[in-house]
């Protein structure tokens, strides 16, 4: 039987290992790649290696940025006094995107995972604490992810908090908008009983 | 709203125009690859770039190759009375695997698509007849997909090789192994009963 010839190979192993992508996407991938014009493929070289190089974390939030500080730290129509607090960069763009949001952020880069050996040190939280010393901030909006690693974070942040005299909020749980009670899971529906708000 | 910084926002537009990625898995594939190693990057990167520019076609049977002739080709223990007709190069891999066949192979790339504007000379199908008068070739069997395409196409080869006396054969059609008569769809069954064998 033949092989596969070493530059195919060697190409389908490096695809292989992105998250999301199988054995047969990458095959695919592969030889879409190898069919691309000479130009693309450089065009996605040079992507990959500029999107590593030129991007890094900004210095006070840890957001993802190409510059010092990221857009929305250096943005100075932004409400100054509350920080959201996310697990990762791509949460940022997702707040974002729902348009609620006109504070901070502050990227902890995780989440504690005391199985993979996650602790609070391996998170940004010193760094929030030392900005919480800076700033005169009011809230502090805890939004991980709502799984069990993300809540005991939160709890631990909020633990933490408390002392400092800042108030401090989670974002709230219950039926997605649009959502069918008929289909929602009993955790999150017990959740949105629990939240109940007076109409 | 915050834009995306340029370099992300750069990557993402090149990953979107892979095939099978949609705006979500390009988004995610982005953030993995700034998370990524700088070296793994690299790595990545290089690969792309090599796989482009060492693989081109074999000269005979314009398989992909990294050399002057395909591993196939160039294999002195296969069958060279006997050429087996493709679509594309990953369909000599599939074809490999099978482990069924020990005969050379011809790459057509691609299929003939009026729609596409794709007619025969925009086929290798010139090289294919070049090679039955450099070669001592007995039979030509067409594995092109079976789809209207591929039928279309294989159509019109059996119409041009007949004339030139060389034994020319379809792989043939039916319920594939293992699978249930009660899935199967109209089509199939019906070439599965037309093609029927004596047992």
């Amino acid at each position: 039987m033949a092989r596969m010839i070493r530059p195919l190979a060697n190409l389908y192993e490096q695809l292989r290992r992105l998250p999301g992508i199988g054995s047969k996407t990458a095959m695919r991938l592969a030889y879409h790649i190898i069919d691309m014009p000479a130009e693309d493929v450089r065009q996605l070289a040079a992507a990959l290696h500029g999107a590593k190089e030129s991007i890094h974390y900004c210095r006070c939030c840890y957001n993802l940025t190409d510059g010092d500080l990221c857009e929305i730290c250096s943005d100075s129509s932004r409400d100054r006094f509350t920080i959201c607090v996310v697990e990762q960069p791509q949460d940022i763009a997702a707040m974002e995107r729902s348009r609620g949001y006109r504070g901070l952020y502050h990227v902890l880069h995780g989440v504690l995972s005391p199985l993979d050996g996650i602790g609070p040190e391996n998170l940004r939280i010193r760094e929030l604490f030392q900005r919480l010393q800076r700033e005169s901030i009011s809230e502090i909006i805890i939004a991980t992810n709502s799984d069990v690693e993300g809540e005991a974070t939160a709890a631990y942040l909020a633990q933490l908090l408390k002392p400092v005299g800042i108030r401090v909020s989670r974002i709230a749980h219950g039926l997605p908008v649009g959502g069918d009670l008929e289909y929602a899971d009993e955790v999150t529906l017990s959740r949105a009983l629990e939240n109940r708000r007076e109409m």
